[in-house]
C-alpha cells in the first residue's frame, strides 16, 4: 500500500530541483508570479456514482477545487477542464452536467480559457486545474501556524460525510434531514464570504476536504507544532447532531471523514466573532493533536488515501 | 456520434461569455497575461497499454503537451500532473514511469509545481496541464493563415501512424525499421529547435497531433481558406517510403492518422531552407484541401474524434 503523503515524498519531490513554487508540496496550491494554482481529478466509482444527477458532478467538480484556493485567501478566476468521458456519458449527461457546469463557473465568477476531452470506454474522469490572483508575499499556508494561535473551522462539519454514509449505505434517518445530508455531500458550498478574513487575519489555512483530524495534521506536521481541540466546541449542524444522538459510532467518524469542503485555519484570539466561524481549539508546543474531552484512540491512523 | 468539434461548440463555447482568454476555444492554447497554457489527458487503452513501458508512457505525456505550446512559438516552462492511478499501477510501475518523468522534465527545462493524485480500481489517465510565457500580442494561431502563404511541415510525416499500425496489427516489416517507427509512436520527439523560428516568420501553425489533413483543415476552416498540398511533397523518412511501397494503402492513412507530433504552418516563401522543414504546398482563396497529385477522396471523412 502506498500513502498519498508517500507517493508526493518518493515520486514528485525527489524529482523535482526547484520547490519554491509547489511551496515544497506542502499545500494543495503552486504560485508562478501573481497566480495561485490549484487543480483535482475527480472519478466515477470514488468520487461520483453513474446513478449520479451529472448536475450535482458539475457543481461536485468546481466547489472541491475553488476550495483549494479560497481556503488561502485567493479568488479563482481562470480555468481549464480535462475531460475524459466514460461509457456512462450520452447526450442528456453532457446536456445537464454543462449546464449546470457553465451556472457554476458564472455563480463564482470563473473563465473556462481550455481543456482537453477524450473518449474512452472505462469510467468518467474529470480533472479541473484553476487559478486566482495572489500577491506571492502573502500566501497563507499550512506551515505557518503559531505555537500562540487558536483553531477556527468554518461551516459546520460531519454533514457531507454523514450524508454520504446514509446515501452509501442506506441508513435510516428522518427523511427530510437525511437529504439535506446527502446534498451537503453532493454539492459542497465553499466558504467564498471568508477569502478576505483568511488573507487578512489567518497564520495557517487548509479546507477540510481530507477530514478535519487530517487536515489539521497538516498543519501540526508542517508548521512543527501539535493541536488541542474540544470535540463539544465543533461545529455540528441540528441534523448532525440528531443523527449522533441515535448512531454514536458516528463521532469518531466526523473526525475523519472528509468532503466537507470548510475550511480550517489557525490566528490570533477573537476570529469567532465573524459569521459562520466558529473557535475549535488552539495550537501546542507539544506534538500530536490531542481531544481534549474525549478519550478517542488513533483516529489518525483510521483515514489514509493510498495509491495500490 | 458526438464529434469533438461539435462537443467544443455545443458543451464549451456556448456556455461561455468570455472568450478572449480561449482564443475563442479554435487554438489548443489559452492566454492569460504573459503565458500561454495546454493541457492533455491520455488514458490506459486509448493512448498507451497496459503493457507499455511506463517510461515511453511518461515521455509522451509530455511531449505530447510540450508540442501544443512550441508549435505556438511558446517555450513551456511550468507544468501540473494530474494522476489517476488505475489497478495497473505497482511500484516497479511508479519507479519506472517517475525516473524517465523528471528526465524529461530536465531535458526540457519544465519546472513541476503541483497535481493531484488520486487512486481508481479502473484505468488509469493522466493530465498535464502546462504553460511558459508569451508576448501575447504575437500568438501564432491556426486562424491567421494568409492567402499568398506557403505550407511547411517539420520533420518527416507517417512514422508514427505506421509505427501504431505496425505494433497493433503485428504487420510485418523489417525489423530495424519497424523499431524506428514504433519508437517514433510511442516516444515523438517535439521540434523545440523551431520555436524560434515558429514565432517570427510563421503566420499560422498547430501541431500534427490529430493527422496531417484534419490539422491542416484546422487552419483552413478558422482561417476561411484551402489549400493545395503535393502529395510527392510530404517528407517521408526512409522507413516510411520503404513501408508505402510494401503496402501501397497507407499512403492515404499517413495523411489522416495522427500522433506525429510535427508542426504544420503556414508563412511567406523562402522558409524551406531552415533544417527540419519542409515545404508541401500553398494556401489559396478556393475553400477545401486539394492534393494535386493524388486522386484520394473524402480523406477527411475518414477521421473524427468521437464522443459517444
Amino acid at each position: 500500500m502506498l500513502k498519498e503523503t508517500d507517493f508526493i515524498k518518493n515520486y514528485i519531490k525527489k524529482g523535482t530541483k526547484q520547490t519554491k513554487h509547489s511551496l515544497n508540496f506542502e499545500d494543495d496550491i503552486a504560485i508562478v508570479d501573481n497566480y495561485a494554482y490549484s487543480t483535482d481529478t475527480i472519478s466515477e466509482d470514488i468520487h461520483f456514482f453513474s446513478d449520479d444527477d451529472p448536475k450535482t458532478i458539475a457543481k461536485k467538480l468546481i466547489r472541491a477545487n475553488i476550495s483549494d484556493l479560497i481556503s488561502k485567501g485567493v479568488k479563482p478566476k481562470f480555468c481549464l477542464l480535462n475531460f475524459s468521458s466514460g461509457k456512462l456519458i450520452n447526450q442528456r449527461w453532457l446536456d445537464s452536467f454543462f449546464k449546470s457546469f457553465h451556472q457554476d463557473m458564472k455563480s463564482y465568477n470563473l473563465n473556462l480559457i481550455g481543456g482537453d476531452t477524450i473518449a474512452t470506454k472505462n469510467k468518467t474522469v474529470l480533472s479541473l486545474t484553476i487559478f486566482g490572483p495572489v500577491n506571492s508575499k502573502k500566501i497563507i499556508k499550512r506551515s505557518t501556524a503559531k505555537f500562540s494561535d487558536f483553531i477556527y473551522v468554518s461551516g459546520t462539519i460531519g454533514d457531507a460525510f454523514i450524508g454520504m454514509s446514509i446515501k452509501k449505505k442506506q441508513i435510516k434517518f428522518d427523511k427530510k434531514a437525511k437529504e439535506k445530508l446527502i446534498s451537503k455531500y453532493l454539492v459542497p458550498e465553499p466558504q467564498t464570504n471568508l477569502t478576505n478574513l483568511i488573507r487578512n487575519k489567518a497564520n495557517a489555512a487548509t479546507d477540510i476536504s481530507d477530514g478535519l483530524l487530517n487536515d489539521l495534521n497538516n498543519i501540526c506536521t508542517t508548521s512543527k507544532l501539535g493541536a488541542e481541540i474540544k470535540f463539544s466546541s465543533i461545529p455540528k449542524s441540528k441534523e448532525v447532531i440528531k443523527f449522533l444522538s441515535m448512531y454514536k459510532r458516528y463521532e469518531k467518524q466526523i473526525l475523519i471523514g472528509g468532503d466537507d469542503y470548510q475550511i480550517l485555519f489557525t490566528g490570533p484570539k477573537g476570529l469567532e466573532k465573524y459569521k459562520n466561524v466558529t473557535k475549535i481549539g488552539r495550537m501546542t508546543r507539544k506534538k500530536g493533536i490531542k481531544i481534549t474531552d474525549k478519550n478517542f484512540n488513533n483516529l489518525l491512523e483510521g483515514f489514509t488515501h493510498s495509491l495500490y
